[in-house]
């Protein structure tokens, strides 16, 4: 039968800590890196999500969750909907939140850290996708970073270790469905 | 900016349990399936997750993490591996397995049921895809169900209320590098 990937961790080969991209128009690119931080917090390490974009209704779920077992969730823009159309104001923002972002991965601290839909900031030309990369390359040696939004620039996925492409198939909202609690958000 | 299809929870329209399909040759569909589970369980919903293929060491983060928190997750096939070369012996497996999936299901108990890598059965041939749908027309109302795995039938996807594929970009082993324990299995 088909072999998934996973099948080959027997592999030899030097380990290091990877940079991960879920990208895409679908759905799963943060849900899959909550499963990460969920599966790798199972293991004893230490994670985060720092998210990018204002908290919604649609994280609800996860708030609570991470806040039920002690795992960190931080929305960094606190609010901030990045709705201006001030793009010196926006990229101030975004060198503010990142500069957060690089004290975290820096600080060695942590195994995982997943920057929540950080690609728009980068996608919008507020932050330069090169400098993000410089610094992606001094991170301590033991910190992987999750990377999720739409429209990842090309950049960013040559530099990566694992790219994934969710592409929407199929939207419940389609049919007329709204997002249904507990499932989608 | 990009507007992520969360953002739309607030459109108004009819609310049901979803049948979700995770697809494609990509990481993130059993990944996304757990995070979705433990979302769902921040919400304080009842979810499990059911895996048709025989846990191996990629396992270990979600199951350790799983257990830390109370939540279900079962290896229906209790170590097999898909590898007979007798199609009627893995057709009665096959039955035998979806039998279990389809009493929980049924059961009422749960909000969210992910059945892991159960396309594999369907895209054997193992299983009828029109017997699976079949029941999901007539499961309990609360119950959303996930189904993740490579190669989802047509029929299935035509079914499916969210269908997202994992498409595989760029992977760590192309480099050489061994699967990372804690951020892929």
């Amino acid at each position: 039968m088909t072999q998934e990937p996973e099948s080959e961790s027997q592999s030899t080969g030097p380990r290091k800590a990877l940079v991960v991209v879920n990208t895409g128009n679908g759905k799963g690119k943060t849900t899959a890196a909550l499963g990460v931080l969920f599966r790798a917090w199972g293991r004893g390490l230490n994670v985060c999500m720092l998210q990018f974009i204002k908290s919604t209704t649609s994280n609800y779920g996860e708030n609570r969750a991470a806040k039920k077992i002690g795992m960190e969730i931080v929305a960094l823009g606190g609010g901030f909907t990045w709705l201006s159309k001030d793009i010196e104001k926006d990229k101030a923002l975004a060198h503010d939140l990142w500069e957060q972002c690089k004290q975290r991965i820096a600080s060695g601290d942590y195994d995982v850290v997943a920057l929540d839909e950080f690609t728009y900031p980068l996608a919008y030309g507020w932050l330069p996708t090169s400098e993000v990369i410089d610094f992606l390359k001094t991170r301590p040696p033991r910190t992987h970073v999750i990377i999720t939004g739409r429209d990842a620039p090309q950049e960013l996925i040559d530099y990566a270790d694992l790219v994934t492409e969710m592409r929407e198939v199929k939207h419940p909202f389609q049919q007329g469905l709204k997002a249904q609690p507990g499932i989608e958000f």
